[in-house]
């Protein structure tokens, strides 16, 4: 196991909260947390057995870590009340460029690829973990303790992590609100999502072994057009059908050459 | 156990293979394979300890009950080579209508909402089932097989199986295409779909207790019209940027009240 490291914990969120007893549980030093929220900031704290502070300027010297897990619109303005010291600081954040918390020398990115729920532990070790740093003695400490916790660590560019925040709109925000129009559409005539479950379970199982490009079936890549013609006739409303059009025209763009 | 049925079982396929077993093990007693493939036909035949034939005036006159488990396009043809005969008919297809069994007075539609795989045994207890009937004769017959297989068989109408077949297109097919899509922007950035799996999977996972309406995130149902715009124009390719905002709109106007 390489060596414990020295954390101070910022943000009393979903991530702080699983954070902190992850870090101890991999032999790191959870040294403080401080949050602007009194009683969470204790909770957290008293699990880990660290102090804690809501004064963003009582960071402890000791600190050779800095991990700000706050949310994306309160880390440049958290970041500028901490004070100078001989730590790296990281954000926890998708979205947020490295360069954000370039005011310290020592700065990087520690991104989890997974969302955090108040009362399921989660699981570190298989949560793919993006991380960057500012210079080779940052990433080396980020990389270190984020390989502590996971077997899936990548260092990636800002542009990468961008692309796979994008990436997860569509596999994720985006291909649950395909499952909630499904959900309108039987509810629309008297049936519930409980008669597609199986399937989308047995889909979702599949990906397991299988590329989503690989198992893509239905009406569009099949070329069905009486099918879909049917299909957009019976949607009673413009805009899924014209999303029923689109997504059906982008899925024959796609497998163009297999039509 | 309800008594069991004498079952001829036409086709050879993947809804074939895997039924065929399962209603001799629920009792039933598959007398007949016709299949136009011969050896598909003797396989399942076999496992069955039926007869078989690629005969379709074959038709034993003990069918209590003929399951057409053909392709949606040919059913129409195979169902005219048959005889007339004292059996109910059924066709396990979700987009083809009741009617066009009618040719014969007792008819139905036995659909299992269910993708097959070859080597993978389907859990059919837990399997979805719709089914239909011409008279409250075959209905009683076809729910009477249904219940023998599955704890979930629900009568339903034309225009509601038509309806799930839509709503499917959208839980599964499209739903699939957005993690294609997924898949290709992180491919185009060096990088996988299995940086997004364990997110996948947890989202997947959450539909056992949750409406996919009740666990929309993202930035469209936040509102958060500077992420949206980065994310667009981060996007290379004009039909993505456009799927991104037709999509968004669908979810910002889903929840409109909410935001």
């Amino acid at each position: 196991m390489p060596r414990g490291v020295n954390i101070s914990l910022i943000g009393t969120g979903k991530v702080a909260m699983h954070l902190a007893p992850a870090l101890q549980q991999a032999g790191h030093h959870v040294i403080q947390i401080i949050g602007r929220n009194e009683v969470p900031a204790k909770d957290i704290a008293q699990v880990s057995d660290a102090a804690w502070s809501s004064d963003f300027s009582s960071l402890s010297p000791q600190a050779e870590l800095v991990i700000l897990a706050v949310s994306d619109s309160a880390i440049a303005e958290v970041s500028e009340k901490l004070p100078f010291g001989n730590f790296a600081i990281v954000h926890v954040s998708g979205a947020t460029p490295i360069a954000s918390l370039a005011r310290f020398v020592n700065h990087g990115v520690l991104y989890f690829l997974q969302s955090f729920v108040p009362h399921k532990k989660p699981d570190f070790a298989q949560m793919p973990v993006l991380i960057n740093g500012s210079n080779e003695v940052s990433l080396s400490l980020i990389r270190n303790v984020a390989e502590s916790l996971s077997e899936k660590v990548s260092a990636v560019s800002d542009h990468q992590r961008e692309a796979v925040h994008v990436a997860a709109v569509f596999a994720n925000n985006f291909s649950n609100h395909m499952l909630t129009l499904a959900e309108d559409i039987l509810r629309e005539n008297n049936m519930n999502l409980d008669v597609l479950k199986p399937l989308i379970f047995e889909s979702t199982e599949r990906l397991r072994v299988a590329n989503p490009s690989d198992i893509q079936t239905g009406p569009a890549i099949r070329g069905d057009e009486q099918t879909i013609k049917k299909h957009v006739e019976l949607l009673n409303n413009a805009e899924k059908k014209d999303l029923y059009e689109r997504i059906s025209k982008s899925i024959q763009d796609r497998y163009r050459e297999k039509l």
